[in-house]
């Protein structure tokens, strides 16, 4: 059973982590390929990227992709999150759990910013 | 004469600031509408959004195009920024300085989280 989770910063204001559940209920519809599609924070937020992904294991799942929400290649993206992801690693070694790029690393980030430049008001 | 300013928040560690003066790098070469395309940060980098404004006013761009290139519509994406355009819009009332919707608002995001999570390793 293969699945995703998303992992975002996480912040005080609630409406900014559920502008990132939102966005996960929108990949659900988008993508098939993973049976299950969560998402996760790093820190201000529950869950924590540690419960996301043993939730997705206790839900049977033994390909987990963990996707950076993040525009730059900051300590919490190259540091912080490999982390997390190591320790739970660690609990279930038969697990596969892949690290995809963080989003602003994406190739079609200039594309996009090109059309939120044409909806200025 | 056209120009955009894509607005990040800015970092400590400059790698992340010159990640963001790359991808307008990009930008440049993919957008012939805009005959200046520039960055600007919120914080810790330079040049401030006022400063980066400035520039493109005294370049001689009467129509500027502000693009925050922020995840969430958090108070930097709905006060911060606004507030440092107001700044200059009082300073130079006859240059047109329109807010483009964050990053994070773009309907493509979804569709790039995608692609992302493919390349996971």
């Amino acid at each position: 059973m293969k699945s995703l989770l998303v992992v975002a910063h996480g912040s005080r204001r609630e409406e900014s982590n559920q502008e990132v559940r939102e966005l996960v209920g929108q990949l659900r519809t988008l993508d098939n390929r993973y049976e299950r599609i969560d998402c996760a924070f790093l820190e201000l937020a529950e869950p924590s990227i540690p419960d996301g992904l043993r939730a997705l294991i206790a839900a049977g799942c033994e390909d987990v992709v963990v996707l950076p929400y993040f525009l730059s290649a900051g300590r919490h993206v190259a540091a912080d999150i490999p982390g997390e992801i190591d320790s739970v690693r660690a609990e279930h070694p038969a697990v596969s759990i892949r690290l995809a790029p963080y989003l602003g690393a994406a190739p079609g980030i200039p594309e996009l910013l090109r059309s939120q430049a044409d909806a200025a008001q």
